[in-house]
This record gives C-alpha cells, structure tokens and sequence, in this order.
C-alpha cells in the first residue's frame, strides 16, 4: 500500500478555558478538550484525525493561551479554512488561534523546546468579582523580593522530585530531572504573576512550584530553605499545590 | 425630635461584576446591585439602610471596580467590621473594597468631581476564550493614531447630544453639556482599552463615544469626522452603542 501522497502535518496554536473541561487529554465519559477537537477535525474532513499535543497531560482546569497540537491529513484545504472551519464547529470556549503545514517529521510534544506556563495570583484582602474565574486569592501580602530569591534556587538543571505529585497514569518511577530556564514574578496593580519556563514540567509541577514559592512569600518559609526542599527530593518538604483554575499553558518554543 | 447624636455619613468603595445584574439602581422584580447592598446593610445593621451612589444609574451590565456610596446610620460599628460583614452577606459578584467614615454633607452622587469608565476591546482576529467576558471583540484591525485623533475632538466642554441616548427615565429635555477631561486609548497586546474621564456622563455616552472612535479606527469615517458628529447634535449622526459588557466604571473623584 502506498501512502496518500499529499498528506500533511498541521500545527494548530489553540486558546481555551480549561476550567469547562477535565483536563486536555481524552478521557471516556468525560469532556475534554482533545475529544473536542478531535471531533471537530473528524468532521470538517470527514475522517478520523488523531492529534498529539505539546502539553497533552495538563490537570483538569488549566486553561492555555498556546497550547500546540499537530495532526495528518490528506485533505487539501487551505490554513485558513481549516482555522475558520474548527472556530465554527468547536464550542466557543475553544478557539484555533494560527493554523501552519509544518514538515513531517515536527511533532507538538516531541519536538518541543520549552514550554512557558504562566500562574495568576489575586493578592488583595477582598475577592475580586472582575478577577475571580482564573485567579487563586492570596489575601495576605506576598513579599515579591523573598520570592524571588527562592525561585533563584530553582532555576537551572535540577531533579524536582520534591515538586512532583505522584501521577496516577505513570505510578512508576519516572525521570524527574528537568530544566527550568526562567522564574518570573511580576506584581502588576492586586496581580501577582508566575511565570515560568522550563524544557519539561513534571506532574503538577507549576502549581507545587507556585505553592512553595507562596509560603516564602508570606514568611512561612525562608527564601534559602528552597534549596533545601529541592535537595529533600521528597514532595512532603514543598508547599501546596496550588488551584488549577489560575494556570494557563501560554507558549511552546520548537 | 433630635436626631440620633451618632449618625454616621459612610462612603463604600464598590467592585461588581455587572453582567448579573439588571443595572445598579433599585427595580421592583430585577436583580440589582443597589437591593442586593441595601439587603445586606440593613441586616447587618438590623434597620432599613438606603444608599446614594456616584453613578447610580449605570446601565445593565455594567460592571465596576470603584462605584462610590454612602448612607447614614447611627451603629458605631467599626469601619473594618463593617466592610468584613458585608462581604460576608453580599453575593460572590459584589464586594466592598473600602469603608470609611465622611463628613455630614458628603454625598456619592453630587459631591463627585469626575468619574473615570474604561471600556475594553478584544482586538484580533479570533475569539478569546479567556477573554470574552468583558470585552466587546472587534475583529480587524484598529488604528489607534486614527482614533486618538478622532478623541481629541471630544475632549474639553462640549455639547454631547450627539452620543446621548434617548433615558427613558428622563424623557424631558436635559442639560447635555458635560467637559471630558481625558480620552485614553492604550493597546495591551491584543487588548485595546479606551479610559474616559468627565464631570459627568450622559444616558449611554461611554459606549457611543467608543463606537463613534472604533468607527473612525476602522476606517469607516476619518478622525475630522468626529467634530462634525459633535457640532451636529443628533444622536444618529455618532456611532453604534457598543454592549455594556466592556464598560467598567474604574474610578470616582471628590
């Protein structure tokens, strides 16, 4: 048999609101956001179209602003129709945001470089009507320079055990050596933001990273004992895990 | 009678999201934020409590991030106790974001100097997921040079008749002269947000003011335009009223 010879592989950048789903990757008898797309690509070109995604695992509730996913087809439709196409047919909390044929062998998950997720913080005494479906309110105020002094320690080639949930689809032991190649913390008005990147995030990753910087950032812990947390390679040593709703996959580098 | 020797003049800063609510003012049979805040004043302080507030008359959907109040009453309750009980009997959607004590003749409504409303817009191609709800999408392009252009010539003591909309609440003819004192027009990534401060505002002056500016930003008039609409004083000669959702009154100067 011979392959079709016009089949391509697409790239798609993707937006959603993640606190509609549970979680990204397909699940039976739960809606998510993969199924979602899947369905609509099947659709628009009357197939079955199977995707990979750079972030496939992302815990129910995080949303993206770039989240990249890549498929085959055979079908000759141009970018822009396809983009066009899935707006209509996907739920209006999924949006296709750039469409691209990109070469064979680019795959969403593997070929990527980086990834850069971004946490969002409400810190202010009240709760904020304006700002309450993708913020965690942190009432109490957080002291940005202690914080940034513990994200110091955590930057760099490092094993983030300590940082790691056990993850119910992978119980065995996994490499938990990764690279996290920068930690921004930026107040902007009542807003904290977390801004993280890093060539791999281990399981719930972001949020234990968030959770142990917060405890720095209230006194609870001090900036050095960072270090230590991450020497521990336990994750009883590191801070909470911080709530889904205010993690957002923002951008993928290939 | 002589009055209760404790009588208190309170000013309340208020953040709501609009979009749940039919408008701020009191309507017998609607949701809305002024009977929601009279409900909880006067259970926390056991008698009827009604309020005056800088803009009471904002439309549905409306939201705020600085609506000003105040009331009278004669509790001595401290202004933290107050402010900690009422978020604790408003709704999630409402919230109290300061309190304090005034003097006797402050009033929310004509003590008020300016009010500032921004008004936000998606500005790309696409939808946003994770921005949508309060951002009125405009999908091409805006020219901001074009449009600050066209917002210089509203800016200062001018006749606006041109953006008022017919109140039914004030059918008979209305002083329509108002001074806007500043027109900001900012673009924050794919965000373009419109800041408008004034003496005061007319029935629906911010979103036709925003409408008349989104038309000369796409082209549809020129900035010259906008003195014409001004000078005409006819209401069908300015742009469309753009929805509620964007519009947050951001600010009350006394």
């Amino acid at each position: 048999m011979t392959q079709a010879r016009s089949e391509r592989n697409i790239k798609l950048v993707l937006e959603y609101d993640g606190l509609n789903y549970f979680g990204f990757q397909r699940q039976p008898r739960h809606k998510t956001v993969q199924s979602e797309l899947e369905a609509a690509l099947s659709k628009l070109f009357n197939s079955t179209v199977k995707i990979a995604a750079a972030s496939g695992r992302t815990d129910s509730g995080t949303s993206a602003a770039g989240q990249v996913v890549n498929f085959r087809v055979s079908s000759a439709l141009a970018c822009e129709r396809i983009q066009k196409g899935l707006n209509a047919l996907l739920p209006q909390d999924i949006a296709v945001m750039s469409v691209r044929n990109v070469k064979t062998d680019f795959h969403a998950r593997y070929s990527a470089r980086s990834k850069t997720y971004e946490y969002q913080v409400l810190n202010r005494s009240e709760r904020s009507p304006l700002k309450s479906r993708h913020f965690y309110h942190v009432n109490q105020r957080l002291d940005l320079p202690e914080m940034k002094r513990a994200a110091k320690h955590l930057t760099g080639r490092h094993d983030f055990k300590s940082f790691c949930a056990a993850d119910p689809a992978k119980p065995n032991r996994e490499d938990t050596v990764r690279t996290v190649k920068r930690i921004e913390i930026i107040r902007r008005g009542d807003v904290v933001l977390f801004r993280i990147e890093a060539d791999g995030f281990l399981y719930k990753m972001v949020r234990n990273i968030v959770g142990t910087l917060i405890d720095a950032g209230l006194g609870r812990t001090r900036a050095a004992d960072t270090a230590r947390i991450l020497a521990a390679r336990d994750r009883r040593q590191a801070g909470k895990t911080v709530p889904a709703a205010g993690l957002v996959l923002k951008s993928v580098k290939y």
